[in-house]
């Protein structure tokens, strides 16, 4: 058994709020964030697969494989994307760095062959992330 | 004569369009950058002045004037903030990372007491920055 | 259930040196540590907390809160002091990386509402940190 | 109980290669790393010891000890090395990056006076790394 | 007049060997370096390139072109490839960070339209790197 | 003609502290700088020197000896050392960032065979750094 990690970059706008709150409650709970013209970041994605290593290549996954099923599950639906306004998890959900996670999550369970998806992690800044195991997913 | 540089760091959405373009010469042209919902980037800006060293001090400018003044004419106007729709400068430029340098050097020059405006540069991602000199400002 | 990690910094000085040692035995184990004018490190903190997702907020523990309280235990306590002479749990305990992992976590934990704290992360270096999960502090 | 990690680095030579297949299959699998001329990369080695603190160092590991033992039975070895032809567990092992974790594992184990191994971190790229607790090893 | 940077990565095997000189010189000047078997790096390549802002795009130079001229002109030659094998300029001259810097120059001059090249930097690893400047290419 | 640059680390105490001023204005202008326990920095340092690429070796300088000269001249002397205490320059001089760039500027010129110092680059933390280009050393 053994992990493998593998990083992906995306770039998006969003910006928080509770629309069973007032503006006054908004600003209070998400300050800065709060502003609906929205803000951006570039995130930095980190999905962990677990697996035993395939004697005949050396490897768990394929990492072409796994780099294409990240673009197509991930990168290319949320990069350079307004993650409130153009990603359909996101119109009722708010797109926190936690809940980000467990979207991805989502987007990749059960995608990935021979291999487990075990964690997925999600940068907002440099000193800010989020790691989701999957528990209650 | 010695340099000295300061980082700081904003959180922003844009997006590229010129409005005197048809919709497929911007998609041509700015590719995913131009979808007007806009995407983010954590943005980090480097400015460098050029001065003498007080020799009371050690320092050429007082580092807590520095953050104050970057704080004040950059970080709390552009950070959290749409550049096309809630900075001037952006409502007729578009905001590409070297127009983005050239901005904050207007917005800084002549604003540092004793010392000397040397180059601002700015990160849009960890592989792509601008620097501004101030040549033609 | 969900991981929440934030990072923060302080700048401290440290020595290294046990009192019932003899110099020669501090300068074995503990080489050019053992210099008590004492050195100094950027510190980089990274504080993990664990919890579920609130509906309303999208977040696991207010984010706001939880950067309060790391500057009021932590970062206010350590940053730009000497760890041996101005902190008092360091004046009985040698402050290598693993006791100051140890320290922040007995500084931390309780006082983080409605999230666990899970893990203590502290680098002294980029190439060298230490993790504390609690286990018999 | 804590966790002490130390980073090493070494710059190595490697190709991916299954002989008992023919060249378009390694081609199909591992693409322009199957160029047997080879390529290299800075891998950086992260290795995490797990134990209790010495009351008296401060220490669970000491860290002279600890360097020298990842520089004797892995960096010397690995270093400035083509791994397919100059390191023995790769005249078998196509070198990946989880049969190198793997394999610094088993050259790891039982080296290390009071403490346990606990996990081998390789990264191959800043994007692309492997991490072993030693299931299976 | 502004200076934009992009980066690429390549990561190559090298040795470094003058056969004008006996294996011992090699050795005493080399190293590590002179194993002719190889060994490797991510290499990380920046290239700057001078101009005016064109007013309708806001860009000193296209970033899709710019990617595109160092993908076909350096990456896809230079990456995963052995660089005294495989890449001619090393047939002939030790490719040592100051070499590559000055090989890529050559390769981009001239190339990249509407944009004065106006720097290589090549780093070897993350604390060495080379600035070539075309003086004398 | 061609540069190349070499990082190289080391970890200090120090404190600011005019002693021609009184303590309030100590405080006033170098704020938590001021505690005369000190606090410390993992500095690092960027040695840039500029000459021609020897045909015969492809270095403009030998690396070893360039290490070797930074190990003697600066890391030997500054590294786990309380800068105001320890380090000759420093019992007259505040060390500023500014003032230990010139500090190791003027430790290392004329030190370097065949070859230029040309800028002397020293990071205190990764978001503020001085450079020194000899200019009234």
């Amino acid at each position: 058994m053994i992990l493998l990690t593998r990083k992906a970059e995306f770039s998006s706008a969003h910006f928080y709020w509770n629309p069973a709150w007032s503006e006054a409650e908004n600003q209070r709970v998400f300050g800065k964030c709060a502003n609906r013209q929205g803000h951006g970041h570039n995130y930095t994605l980190e999905v962990t697969v677990e697996g035993n290593i395939d004697p005949a290549s050396g490897f768990v996954v394929d990492l072409k494989l796994l780099k294409e099923i990240l673009e197509r599950e991930v990168v290319s639906v949320y990069d350079h994307r307004h993650l409130n306004h153009e990603v359909p998890e996101f119109s009722t959900t708010i797109p926190t760095t936690e809940n980000i996670a467990v979207a991805i999550w989502r987007r990749l369970v059960g995608k990935i062959p021979n291999a487990r998806l075990q964690r997925v992690r999600v940068y907002e800044m440099p000193d800010l992330f989020a790691d989701f195991y999957g528990e209650g997913a």
